[in-house]
């Protein structure tokens, strides 16, 4: 009886939760609430003391455990933050405390696409105009004009009067504030000649949660599978793995230049299916991470069509959409491609991804981004909507940020020209030390290197002896991995093993970043120079 | 055949995947890396190719609706943004284009913990560190000590030295700036007497992702409840929906001021271990929301003493501990409780929850907060970094505000007597706002109100009319949500229908926020006072 009373007040606080009416009779009017039933009595409490008797009897056992916890959490790996970087930090401090002990005076972080962390400099007008914000009591003062630009205090009055009461400290609409969000669809709409709308914009901190929540409403189990290329960035397989779905790979052509071939697709989608794994959505990585390439536009026409022929949601991941170092290369944002083709709104779910943290700008630290979302009925909008709710909003100087990057300063704005003598300035130097290192590698025995068109990496091969690789072995790790283990240990240099981005069986990568500062860069190539060769002799078979 | 090596393919693939070494036969060094196989053939083909065919066959229905996404998705509801919000926002709209057409001329949003939405100022010091920091340049100009105080530039000094290569625009670790954090710990140890350490700081964006990163890590299945008070805040019930748990309510007690009685925990937790379910944690909320009580000591004790006993997580979700605004009642942090209990980290596993948000900040948008964990044996702990990791780190802004308000302005400090002046001038503002909206509420007839004793919220008990239940069975919808609607439709005032936070079935309850203007406050209560009885006159039984 107890038992069944319990029962329905739970359902009805369940219910209550979901926000349904409760319909029983309720209580008079007045009535003090009613108190929580009594202690419980008889079978029930006997059992339930029982139970509590054999959770105190393992009281010397910790509560959690990694028996206990959620096995999706360990099954995930995120590799550019893992082993080896934790190795690198260790070295670090190793340095600190005695510079003399090992062979290099500084860890060089290449693992991570992290410009200022390796002494990029932010753009001045940005952080202006981010400055301003923070402290809007500023723009009052007459003081202000000595210290910034012009229009970057025209801009931040701008950015101001968009924020409802100007409250840079409010939380704001959950998918971030309506004007900021106009400003980027007008900044998408320039870049692609196509309408974007800011009610499409779901601001967010970074692009990773954009895709957390995207993989969140997409995968319900293991039966749910999506497409990834090999290799990817793992923050999709981590993703995926967290959220219990099945990471169905496809295999970037390393022969191509990492080409992305749409009989690939199909192959790898029809043995899924074959399997009974539902597929959800393709993902793309154009510019790629970790592999530099950047999509033909015929190519990518494929892939649309592909998505549309075969009911997948199109997940484009373009954050390095301002990252291009060829001149034979352009980016074509996939909005405007399903556009090109004549697909509407109704043909075709599409997510774009772009963050603050990429392109010549390299904010990072300040976790902004946004995903577009076109292509959803309103009902699952509704649904994307209401998880963006859950956390409230992203952080607004990223949104503000968000918002600055896809609407850079205009020809005749004060800041105009020393903004593109920055811009410019980063993304040549990018240009020309993505060269420099893919020279360098290619110029070694046993290592080709695929040219970086994009982003912010080279993914070189490793032709390893064979001796090498029986060394892995005996060390219990991966070729490549011990690879970069020795690599980090004779220089410094943290790159992170092809192990961790997917690779084709039996063949060995790593990941280098080409953000190193431009000066650094030739002493970088002869220490990692020297350390090869010496590893080559070493276990040439 | 062709399925075997495809099949032992993505084996090798998920072995590398997860960063282990596939030690298969390597191909030969110098060896192109191998293509993928050729296109499918035969039965396979065939079978993915009905597949396929089937998959187009159905191309008038969009490839994700309500029935294919995540159904935890579905599920989840998160109230205090939720339908009644929308509604507000399409008056707001309604508002803006034709200014007459309402009763009212603004929307007053009471929904939400949101002080600067309100009307409430930044606290200036915060805001000036923030200003520097993302415009370090400013540091090196003498203009800028005639807009910034010298004990802000200081610390933004100090701040950038803990920040490696000063770069506030670089991710940071995974866990924060390691300055920021050991900062932070100072903060906590001077709060509760007891050593912090930066070791166990975690940096958020805001409290929420920190709660689902515990939730993700402690949820398996719906087997693994989490002890949950009722009423709550419905980012736990959100969060436990979209990880696939199960909610175990307890239920404050309303007439002893939201008491929170040990016996109804191991009430609940026996009657759920009953069914089956692995209890793996119990959230405490103090101050309470949306209850706004706050827990005496010796109660804090019990709880200690109880999650210790029975083998349980303590999430203590601590954000309002500078919202108190009672002489008799002081914030005491579990883990200080723990701690002058004799307990160590061995003993009982602790998750404080802190966010910049709250307090007489309120700085929501800046999406800064941390959780100190403890008591969790290094395995586990390396699974919380490496969730941590997937998401790189939080915004760094987010991240020095934490620092700053975590060691505020000390005496002696330039800045020290205007910050106790906005400081003392917000609390104490919130304190008589929290007593003029509760002395209304209790001063209508069928409406009882708890003491706001902390935190930013009332939660009045609605005593309705028989005949006011009956109207809301009749439009579909809840008696309170009733109630909130038309309050809302006759003063523009938005508060949240308490079945979104759990109630005593049968009992109906609104949250409201203590958070408007001061000076508006007279007014909101004449429009609250003169719709509440109008709506009694209509309903009286």
């Amino acid at each position: 009886m107890r038992r069944f009373a319990a029962d329905r007040a739970r359902r009805a606080v369940a219910a209550s939760l979901r926000g349904a009416a409760s319909r029983s009779a309720a209580p008079s009017p007045h009535a003090p609430p009613p108190r929580h039933p009594a202690s419980p009595m008889g079978a029930a409490a006997m059992a339930a003391a029982m139970a509590r008797a054999m959770s105190t009897a393992a009281a010397g056992a910790p509560p959690v455990s990694l028996d206990t916890i959620n096995p999706k959490v360990l099954k995930c790996e995120y590799a550019v933050r893992g082993e080896i970087v934790t190795h690198a930090q260790n070295l670090q401090q190793e340095l600190q405390k005695n510079p003399e002990s090992l062979p290099f005076d500084e860890i060089l972080y290449c693992n991570i696409g992290n410009p200022q962390s390796l002494g990029q400099q932010p753009v001045t007008y940005f952080r202006e105009v981010l400055s301003l914000c923070d402290h809007p009591a500023l723009l009052d003062k007459s003081e202000t004009h000595a210290l910034y630009s012009s229009d970057a205090i025209e801009r931040a009055w701008q950015i101001l009067e968009k924020i409802p009461g100007r409250a840079t400290g409010a939380y704001s609409h959950s998918q971030g504030v309506k004007g900021l969000r106009d400003e980027i669809a007008t900044g998408i709409a320039a870049r692609d000649g196509f309408h974007a709308s800011g009610d499409n914009i779901f601001l967010t901190d970074g692009a990773s949660p954009a895709v957390h929540m995207m993989m969140q409403l997409l995968i319900s189990s293991e039966k749910d599978g999506i497409l990834c290329p090999i290799p990817q960035y793992p923050l999709y397989s981590a993703s995926i793995a967290l959220h219990g779905g099945s990471l169905v790979p496809y295999f970037l052509d390393e022969e191509t230049g990492w080409g992305l071939e749409v009989d690939e697709l199909k192959k790898q989608l029809e043995e899924a299916r074959s399997k009974g794994i539902t597929v959800k959505a393709l993902v793309v990585i154009n510019p790629g991470n970790p592999t530099g390439q950047v999509l033909a536009e015929e190519n990518q026409k494929k892939i649309v069509e592909f998505c549309k022929n075969e009911g997948l949601v199109l997940l484009a991941d373009e954050v390095y959409q301002e990252n291009i170092y060829v001149e034979d290369k352009q980016f074509h944002s996939f909005k405007k491609i399903a556009r090109s083709l004549g697909y509407t709104d109704d043909d075709l779910p599409l997510v774009s991804f772009q963050s603050v943290s990429k392109g010549y700008y390299g904010e990072c630290g300040k976790r902004g981004g946004y995903m577009e979302i076109t292509g959803f009925s309103p009902e699952v909008r509704e649904q994307i909507y209401k998880v963006a709710s859950v956390n409230l909003c992203s952080n607004v100087s990223g949104q503000i940020l968000a918002s600055l990057v896809m609407n850079p300063p205009k020809a005749g704005d004060e800041s105009f020209e020393s903004f593109m003598v920055e811009r410019d300035g980063i993304l040549s130097s990018l240009a020309r030390r993505a060269k420099a290192l893919e020279e360098a590698f290619n110029s070694l025995e046993g290592i080709t290197c695929n040219k970086a068109e994009g982003a912010m990496y080279l993914f070189p091969r490793l032709h390893l002896p064979q001796k090498a690789i029986g060394a892995a072995q005996a060390a219990g790790t991966a070729p490549d991995a011990y690879y970069a283990k020795r690599l980090l240990e004779a220089t410094g240099i943290v790159v992170v093993p092809g192990s961790g981005f997917g690779q084709v069986p039996g063949t060995w990568h790593f990941r280098c970043t080409i953000l190193p500062q431009e000066d650094k860069i030739p002493a970088i190539i002869s220490r990692f120079k020297e350390f090869h060769e010496k590893f080559m002799d070493e276990f040439r078979d």
